[in-house]
């Protein structure tokens, strides 16, 4: 059976395990912080592909940042990226074929091949977390744009210039829908600036009604842009995933959608694949796409 | 060379003409006022089919409401059209193959083969009139979703329940980026009941600053929700079509969306393909599909 030397690479950690064709993980994935300086980056890399590039076929990076249609570089930096990140030439640094996506893309591929969406034909996964992710599945492909950078989660949801948002622009669904997101709508409604995400995740289990307020103001604001999405894609579902998604109510997403979408219902669902859905992703669509 | 029997079925209008397959229309189109009975449109349709069928090969129908992705039947009526409209059998009304395809899709489809958006990969294509029409292509397919009916732009952009939407709901895109939409922007910033659409146009033309900054806001809210679809898709370019699309300042709207995404830059064109185009993207589109 094939295997992937899977990575991902994000702002502040960097995973790495061995994956196989059936999406198994196949030990306990290793936690690095990612380091501030390229090289220190592909010294991370480098030593993992030199202790297991005679067990794998190839190596599969779910990364931050948008990844090119072909699949071998990162086009852009996002901000919480060291600086000149897109200049890194993967494949340098293996003789074995290197393989990259976004991490919201590897995410969503996973959940399309052995979780949430699997068996669907048109699915969207939004990632809620410190910001908002977003990979669209239509017809067995990722949904890529011209330069590989579509899915972007950011549409305006108050055009009226109220909150920055972290791609520099305002009133982005990011800046709504995140788990950031949340402790500004607390902000805001309760006029206080000391409050924090816990703080209202914790006042709602207790029953507090000012907390309860601004979680539901939240989860609405996630479900309007559910409204929007599900009218332009007219999915079979969408899933969420990301920190935050435990503590929506999946049934009064779904329902409130539904009822006012213009396209035919969808099913709201959350992730399945695990913390690791975004190497477990990227390794599958790696193998699928590289004969080795 | 083959041929098509066109039909073009809208709420008020239907047009007929006959297209080859290089996307030519062979006779001025006929126009008729949309009966308000199914019998009512089926008997223009017969009497057009009997007239032709000799001479073509299939017949291609762009129509209001979303169609099947079997491209047979509509799958829901529109309110501008009359009750029980998806009940029509079109294939029924003829021997040879009958195609159908949503009217905004097909126009689309006709840009992308023969218009604006010729030669690239991701489109999408907005039809600014009465209402808000859309139609995305992606990589040489149009995008239908899991029942045929993606595409629609009902977005919510400003989601404070301020205007209702021909859709049943509240602030989408089409409430505030269409013709009828700038009349209402022109109503309220004017505090005006009695102003038109043709009252803006012309007193921007006359340099009224009044109605030009009614106008302006109107084209800053098409250019938000551009925005928005350029990160979700990262296209090639988007499409203006429609009686409206005349009258805004391209070069503008696409500045300013540059300006503002995390994609790569797109490029904002007026469609080419004319007021047949969705005749024309029926035509094209169905005889790709069938083989006769």
């Amino acid at each position: 059976m094939r295997k992937a030397l899977a990575f991902d690479i994000g702002g502040t950690k960097i995973y790495s395990t061995i994956v196989d064709e059936n999406g198994n993980i196949l030990y306990e994935p290793l936690k690095f912080s990612t380091p501030k300086t390229i090289d220190g980056i592909i010294k991370i890399l480098t030593e993992q592909i030199n202790i297991h590039e005679n067990e794998i076929d190839l190596i599969a990076i779910a990364t931050a940042g948008a990844v090119n249609n072909e699949n071998t570089a990162v086009i852009g930096s996002t901000g919480n990226l060291v600086k000149g990140y897109y200049t890194i030439d993967f494949q340098s640094l293996s003789n074995k074929p290197v393989f990259l996506e976004n991490d919201a893309n590897s995410a969503a591929w996973a959940e399309y091949k052995i979780g949430a969406s699997k068996g669907t034909n048109v699915s969207v996964m939004l990632t809620l977390g410190t910001g908002v992710g977003g990979g669209i599945i239509i017809n067995n492909k990722i949904l890529k744009g011209k330069s590989g950078a579509a899915g972007e989660m950011h549409f305006k949801m108050y055009p009226d210039h109220r909150r920055k948002c972290s791609c520099g622009s305002w009133d982005c669904y990011e800046a709504y829908a995140s788990g950031t997101a949340l402790k500004i709508t607390a902000e805001e409604m309760l006029n206080n600036k000391d409050v924090t995400t816990y703080d209202v995740i914790d006042g709602v289990k207790n029953g507090d009604s000012k907390m309860t307020a601004v979680f539901n103001k939240w989860q609405n604001d996630i479900t309007i842009g559910i409204m929007g999405l599900a009218n332009i894609f007219d999915p079979d579902c969408v899933v969420l995933s990301g920190s935050m998604a435990q503590f929506v109510n999946l049934k009064k997403i779904e329902e409130a959608v539904n009822s006012d979408i213009v396209t035919s219902p969808i099913s709201v669902r959350l992730a399945t694949a695990g913390n690791f859905s975004g190497m477990i992703g990227v390794s599958l669509l790696a193998m699928e796409n590289i004969e080795v």
